[in-house]
This record gives C-alpha cells, sequence and structure tokens, in this order.
C-alpha cells in the first residue's frame, strides 16, 4: 500500500481535503494480518536497531482528544522490545518545566542511540494548544517554529530518525468517543469536561496544525496525516510507516568485539 | 574601566594579537577593592534575579589546561547564594552521554528562570578537543557552530542571557603553572601527565578557540577574551563583565500577589 497521499514534507496543508475514514481495498481481516506482519517485521529491525547502537528512531504523536492517541501506542508498543523503546507522555507542563525554554523537557527525553521513542503529545503542542490560546505571542510562535526545526537537526545529525504522525478525525467523530465515554461509567475517568471547551476551538485547532504540520516537516523528518477514523487502517498506516523508516535507516548487528577465530564453542571452557 | 577590546561579536579573532597579561593602570590593591565592590554588586542584582523569577543568565568559561578555570569559579561563587547558582562541570563524556547528540547534557543543565549557571568546560569542547583530535569530520564540527548557535538562541528567546569567557595563557604560563603543580606535593592531584601531550596542539588548539569564538559570538551572545595571568585583572574584568550583564538584564522583584492594602503587620495575628 502507497501512503504518499498523506505524506508532508513542507507543502501547504489543508486539512478539510484530507479525509478521517479512508475506504481500504483491503477487506477489515486482511487489514489485520497485513498489521500482524508488520509488526514482526518491525520488532525484528528494532532488535537490529538495539544491537547496532548508533541510530534512533523518534515517533511523535499529535492529535486533537479522543482520536486514538492512547490506542494507538498500546497497539505499536506491544510487539516491541520495551527496554528499547521509551514511551513518554508530554501532560501540561510543570513550574519547573515552564521556567525552562520549551525544548528542554523534550530534549531530556530524547531517545539515545539504539533506542526508539514515542512521544504522546510533544514539542508540537507549544504551537498547538498555546497557539490557539494565545498563551504565547505570534511572533514567539514563529520563532517557536524554527527552533522546532532546529532541535530537529541537531536530532537527526545524532542519528535520530524523526517521524510524525498526526491522528486526523472528523469533530463529529470526537463527538461520538465522548459520547461513548459518558455512556461507559468504566470510561467516565477518561472524560474531562474541559475537552468540551477544547472542541469549541476546532477550527482553530485545525489552522494551528495545518501552520505547524507544513512550517515543520521536510524529507528528513516528514508528517503523516493519518485517516484515523478506521482503526485497522490506521494501525496498518503507521505500523507500515514505521517499518520502511526502519528498512531506510537499515540498522545491523555490529561486528564481535572479540576474535572470532580464538573463541569456539569447543575452545571455551 | 572599558573591555571592549576584548568583546567578540562574530569578528575575525587573531589569538597572537591578544595580551594574556594586561598591564591595568590601576595597582593591585585598587584591583582587589574594585572586585570587592563588583562582587557586592553582583550579589545585590543576583538576589533581584532570584526573587523576579523570569530571567537567567548562563556563563561559560573556556580554556586551556592550568589557565585558572578553577580558582575563577571558586571567586566568583564565594560571593552567590548558592542556591540560586549552580555551576556545572562537564568532563568527558559519559557512554550514556555519548550515546546522545553533543548538546543533550548541556541542555538539562541550562538554568532555569531565577537562576545562573556556570559551565565549567561546556558544548565548546565538541568543536575544541574534538576538532583538534579529529574525533569528528569537519563537516560535522561546522554543523555543530550553527547548533550552538540555535541552541543559545533558544535560550536567549526564553529569556537565558549567555556570556563566554575563554582565558587566555600563553604556552609559557601554562608551563609555569604545570612546574608549580609538580613542586609542591600538595598540588600533585592536579597534574596529569595526558595534559603534557594536548600542550604539544597547543596551536591547533589556538586555531579551534579563533574558530569557534568568531562564529559563535554575537551581540546577543558574545565571547570575551581574558588576558588570564594577571589574576587580580582577570577577576575584575570577569566580575565587571557580569555585573554589566546583570544590569542590562535589569532584574527587579516582583509585584506581592497579595493585596497588599489587606495585610499589614498590625492586621494579622
Amino acid at each position: 500500500m502507497d501512503f504518499g497521499q498523506f505524506k508532508i514534507t513542507g507543502q501547504k496543508v489543508n486539512l478539510s481535503k484530507f479525509k478521517t475514514e479512508f475506504d481500504a481495498d483491503e477487506s477489515d481481516s486482511d487489514l489485520k494480518k497485513l498489521r500482524e506482519k508488520l509488526w514482526e517485521e518491525i520488532a525484528e529491525l528494532q532488535e537490529k536497531l538495539y544491537a547496532e547502537n548508533k541510530q534512533s528512531l523518534l515517533i511523535v504523536l499529535q492529535a486533537m482528544d479522543a482520536a486514538g492517541k492512547d490506542s494507538t501506542i498500546a497497539k505499536l508498543t506491544r510487539n516491541l522490545n520495551a527496554q528499547g523503546c521509551k514511551i513518554h507522555s508530554f501532560k501540561k507542563p510543570s513550574k519547573l518545566e515552564l521556567s525552562h525554554d520549551f525544548l528542554w523537557r523534550i530534549h531530556a527525553a530524547a531517545p539515545a542511540a539504539g533506542e526508539m521513542a514515542i512521544f504522546n503529545r510533544s514539542h508540537y503542542e507549544d504551537v498547538l494548544v498555546v497557539k490557539v490560546h494565545g498563551w504565547a505571542s505570534d511572533e514567539k510562535i514563529e520563532r517557536r517554529y524554527q527552533h522546532i526545526n532546529n532541535f530537529e537537526s541537531l536530532l537527526a545529525d545524532r542519528g535520530t530518525k524523526v517521524i510524525k504522525f498526526m491522528l486526523n478525525v472528523s469533530k463529529e467523530y470526537q463527538l461520538s468517543r465522548f459520547k461513548r465515554r459518558l455512556d461507559n461509567p468504566g470510561k467516565h475517568w477518561k472524560f474531562n469536561p474541559g475537552d468540551l471547551d477544547e472542541r469549541k476551538l476546532w477550527g482553530d485547532y485545525m489552522h494551528a496544525f495545518e501552520v505547524a504540520i507544513e512550517k515543520c516537516s521536510s524529507d528528513a523528518s516528514p508528517w503523516y496525516i493519518v485517516p484515523a477514523e478506521n482503526r485497522n487502517f490506521r494501525d496498518v498506516m503507521i505500523a507500515s510507516t514505521i517499518r520502511d523508516a526502519l528498512r531506510e535507516m537499515n540498522p545491523d548487528y555490529p561486528a564481535p568485539e572479540f576474535d572470532e577465530s580464538a573463541y569456539t564453542s569447543d575452545s571455551i571452557s
């Protein structure tokens, strides 16, 4: 499957032209089979990445509330080696975090050589929610796009590949997810009345996403706008993109650090 | 006293034209008096910086071995509020640190709002010792100047003023300090035979300093080349530069967060 139409590398973005639900040619059961295969290959590539201990992969997930970030991560990580893949959820910044530049807490969580990291929300919040609410001046937001690009290029120079996913859902879909949370007492803890206030700013959020995705994407560090309402398709698209990135990084087991001719299973005791 | 001749804000640098020992007009005892006055004013300004809790000051110290970094810091910090001024000595990077980009450990140590930080060695090692020994390619070093400028501008945007001092001594002066260490058994622990190997690369180090100072200096984030052999002059120049920076930052006590008319020393019990 080709997901090129969802990949942004610096071009202008009009989110209203992007589907939130994708009619895949494949049946749901085919998508699920494909997903399993992709996860297996990712796990193999991750083991090599970890053993090689040189490159890193950073996966950024952004979305409106209830778009499925948590379930995406839960599924994605089930098949990975947890030791080599750290997940960071960035919440409302603490007082300490706010007393630093906005990238300080993000940089601290960057993946080391051999590691993968998944960011559930990220430095992009500082040009999304912060922009929508006007918590920083336009000029400051403008500078932040540049700081983000500088930061991501610093990571790239160290060998960290950065890929970014926006889980794209419609306003109606979000409402149906909120309702589902309220209809199910076991999901009440996930409902936050404040989310309804953010929902009123939907258009502003879409605009902030469009600008951020355009300004902070490149061939080296693309954004993917994922039609996220069909969850099987979503999972396949994300897994496939990660698999492709890992293939391109082409990690390999390192050469052993001992003289292989001097040590054999017969010679040691 | 005017130290403008030692301030670099992007111009080309020829270190052989910079004095390592400065004949001040002032007597030693006058310099010492001046130093005390400066330290007092810095302490007052630092208290305001800390109370204001908005801006930060980052002081970077770089020099050849035995040029006096430790004694500079010891003197400088004696009069400061230690709670608001953190000192970080950057040694040879650990395995964990090397598994990240070169700015990762530096960023983590950046001063928070209200704080001062003093870096004893810094991110500049990655374009000094690393360049001299060819541990990174020329192209990588070239990119690092850019990453350093990007990083310092990120800090500046958050309200962190960055000033950088190179303690400038001659090759002969260094030798006299090494000999002093060997002549004094109590100073033997400070002598490292490896320092003699680095000493052989003196010219390469001077060149690396010249390039780094030119490429990574600006009005906002200047370098100062301190004639460091006369220690009284050195201390006065550094204290004076820090005092001027703090004055320019103009920190002030914050407005109280309570209604001052509602609380008086008479009304509370």
